[in-house]
């Protein structure tokens, strides 16, 4: 099995809603730094996972929609807690739906699964990993 | 599948005994760099795979238990090599056992498994992996 | 001339004044994972620059009171711009302050120099370097 | 399921032929810091998942006969567009052979696995992943 | 004394001439990934060093003159060794050139200096620092 | 000025005599990973601050009299606390001798300075920083 990797961040404000998140239910923020993989079992004809470059301009144009907001106010997020791990999940499901219109190009429709992290300080992150 | 990760880390001395660990026979020590791995299929009802907070109180509890020791004099080690791979599957083990007495909340108990990594420096680290 | 520094982090929210700071003028966030170093000609009695113990603690107690914040609603930050080269210098003067009143230590009051760097992301950094 | 990993890194040129490479078409050059994971179900009776200091002289090793070249002189590779994900799935490989011989020692025959990364920048990797 | 630094790469081909190199005579390669710190003694009235999205652009501009080349044949580059010290302060010679001209906006033109490092592996970089 | 960093790592034991110490006045261990920076104003002849290969061959051989050892035992400490800043000095130490004898080559011996640092964690870390 191949992977390929690319990385990018955002700097996004939130609150999140439960006794667990103590502190964390007030208004603060996070920049979290997004590794995107991307999995296939053989490797295309140009010998490469996925268009490298291409993977990266999506990646970076999946986060353009969330970077420098307050997620609170992003009606993507209504009445759901923008948790690390609840990020990573729309944030891969965003890029599978590019895979799947073809936005990293033809071969990449053929790649197996996607996992997405989100790194939120130097000792905390959270991943999502699912099929394509 | 989603996974939280959070990181901490202990400083220990101790020795090895084998040939196959050449002057690490000696008494020396590590730091040990440790990433502990939480993973589940679904998010629990606040959106979050375990309560980070807690998940970073029990490792540091459960590292607290070796840090700053010589492990060749801890009752718990006698008998056994005190690798990096051992000790990472003793810490995934005290973690585990702490997931099911309910210490890291009750919707813990859905964790399905538990991933321990060693850093032991800037070019070498071990894993262990175990289900819950 | 010694250092020592240690490492802690902050996760809050802001929003800048200006056309220079683009996007970042809408109310957003960021990790700051913040470096604080202890600079000295020579070390203390006990052969080093500050107790690194103490170091920690005091850099963690200026940094609780920033933590998990909206910056745009604290006093403290009233007309001003919350960059990250202000927070830089806001975090080491008040650890300047601590060094000053004894927290650190006596032997602290030695101290020659203190910078703190703030990692807003793997990308980007601010530092502040001032005399004690 | 345990494992250990050790990194080390070669610095090559290189071009790729493909309309998806753009200007990586041209010749160019990496730094490949690259991480070899060797995996086993259970540790050997050293305790150890390998002998560490014989998988990392190995790995530098295989690297070695990599290391300062241009690649695309290189017969090993002619015909075939060196990408990271390519030359990730020759070193896996080659360490591979490495095992079955026995250079990494006798239990290391008992190894279930081996992973291979490439970090050819600090925002872009790739693996390879194989059983043993 | 303030600063900010930006980080970002290039991926190039190269030889060194000079017994000194041992095998890194033979055409070889690199990722550098660079880091260009500008410092000022006090913040300019929008509270920053210089505007951070300026100076990455004009980073990746200089970095985009180099990038996916073949050092060997660049007229810049015509009888001399392209050290990684020597590709620091050309980088940042051509950084403090743009600096002058106004490219990172008029406040910047009061920077104090300017420090590039190209880290050309995970265990060796180079500096080179200079007034402005 | 112009500065050349090596990257190197030891695995030690000690102990430290002091109640500022806490927990770490008993016997425990640490990884330092040791970065040895060389600097000098202006690059030899053949483009470089210091022969690269050389620079790490000594940092290695240096820290091969401290690797594996417990250092309570060491004569070189008696009487001494190992402290991170201690060992930072003597390693700096040893190599400026190096430097001076000539291990570093010829031109080495223009070099203006050198700082060796002593990463003890992901979380703290300390220099000392000489002249030569």
């Amino acid at each position: 099995m191949f992977s390929v990797t690319v990385r990018d961040h955002i700097m996004v404000a939130h609150s999140l809603r439960g006794d667990v998140f103590g502190p964390a239910q007030q208004l603060h923020g996070a920049t979290y730094v997004v590794d995107a993989s991307f999995r296939r079992r053989d490797l295309d004809d140009d010998g490469v996972v996925v268009d490298i470059g291409r993977a990266a301009e999506e990646l970076q144009s999946v986060l353009a929609g969330l970077n420098y907001r307050n997620l609170d106010e992003e009606r993507a997020f209504a009445g759901m807690n923008t948790t690390t791990e609840a990020l990573a999940q729309m944030i891969a499901d965003r890029l599978a739906e590019r895979v799947h219109e073809g936005a990293l190009g033809e071969t990449a429709r053929e790649l197996d699964g996607l996992t997405v992290t989100l790194h939120e300080s130097h000792v905390a992150w959270a991943s999502y990993e699912r099929a394509l």
